[in-house]
């Protein structure tokens, strides 16, 4: 599995009034919140479940940066595609390029760098198996 | 009121990070925005898109009473059931009761009473298309 | 202090775009964050504060039962005052009685009953010293 | 490039259990709730709501560009300041230093580029007396 670029992991997001705010589009913050579930359905789709990580290995992922490019708006009842495509991979963080498409568009793009921290939130190294996923998806 | 009752609609919900507070649980406000979600795509079920309804009959569908009791709590990666079954319908109002559930375990219940409002926020008639597939699902 | 229903505790809360949705009102479920808000502030003007009061006695507040009508809309910057006056005490539950307005106008009003839970999820007995408290404001 | 700097504008914002999840820290989407809520404040500060500016000029500024990061987590109960400073001033857009700390400590810090947009959602010129105030913060 060389292409992650090629075939970035996809997951579908529909747009409801919670999503939206009185300029008719999807608030800017909620775009992250789609982008997690598409992380966390990534991780699922990889065996890992993120309720479990923290329970054994008490670790945890936490968003360390986020670049965000917002190109057009989505709106109420759009039926939105959500990708995730590791691009690095190191002892405690790992960075994903994702995006948020309506069909042809590029809605929003972003570069999440996330760090691997223990329950004192101190950075931890990535737990073996999980650093195995991450390598197999670049 | 025969088939509602026995075969509710379901509209599955997963529990993100999003979705809990330091409780460690699901935030008890987004439990409406779950049965917004399952609303909105029951409706959709029966061939109404709220972005449209909008946009072609001028009206809005607004929620103007809600009784939640709150039986057990939702956690982190839940796999969650959200149903809709309608209650009671008349010219400008419909009562949905609603409920969340994971596994066999009830949840969360809900009745919902939602007004039609037409551009100036005043009650309106339910048009006549969406009245009657409100009849034709209790 | 009697006059807790003559002279409930307020909250000022300003409407951002995050509150309201594309109908350019506010969304129902916000309005039950806001009064959390409320609860919290009234809680905290007792000299309670919710992250304390779990690391101290192992307990906390869970929405058990909340009826709310919305009888008319917040809207983009508007300056509500979110009120709290507590109508019932028993030794594990109390009611609070709540109001949305803008200036005189009632735009929501709810009545919550909170349960006090252990970290098991169990109904324990509200502590004494806010027990007390909860006595002094009814 | 004075004053703005040296001074920045600082809102309060208190952390309730809303804006918290399971892994007992703020969520990260919500600290930009918590800065656009500084931002609407800021304006206001300036003469101008956001309410009004739809209205009157038919424009709205949605954010274009955020780079955030997270350094260290916020927590229940925490009392932050969010800050903001413009730092450069184009004819359709601007860009705004912001700041969520707790005391001295730098919880999370961001660049958010605003651009000024039509009801077509078209880039248009940030009206006159807009324009105006923002020269004069910088």
């Amino acid at each position: 599995m060389t292409g992650a670029e090629a075939q970035p992991f996809r997951f579908p997001v529909r747009v409801y009034y919670e999503d939206t705010d009185a300029a008719g589009v999807v608030y800017y913050a909620n775009y992250l919140r789609f982008m997690e579930r598409a992380r966390t359905e990534w991780l699922s789709a990889q065996g890992f479940e993120l309720a479990n990580i923290e329970r054994e290995h008490g670790i945890a992922f936490a968003v360390h940066h986020a670049d965000i490019r917002f190109h057009q708006p989505a709106r109420l009842g759009d039926r939105l595609d959500v990708t995730v495509a590791i691009r690095e991979r190191g002892q405690v963080r790992f960075v994903a390029a994702q995006t948020v498409r309506r069909g042809d568009a590029l809605l929003v793009e972003a570069v999440i760098t996330l760090a691997c921290l223990d329950r004192q939130w101190r950075l931890a190294r990535i737990p073996a198996s999980i650093a195995a996923r991450l390598e197999n998806t670049v």
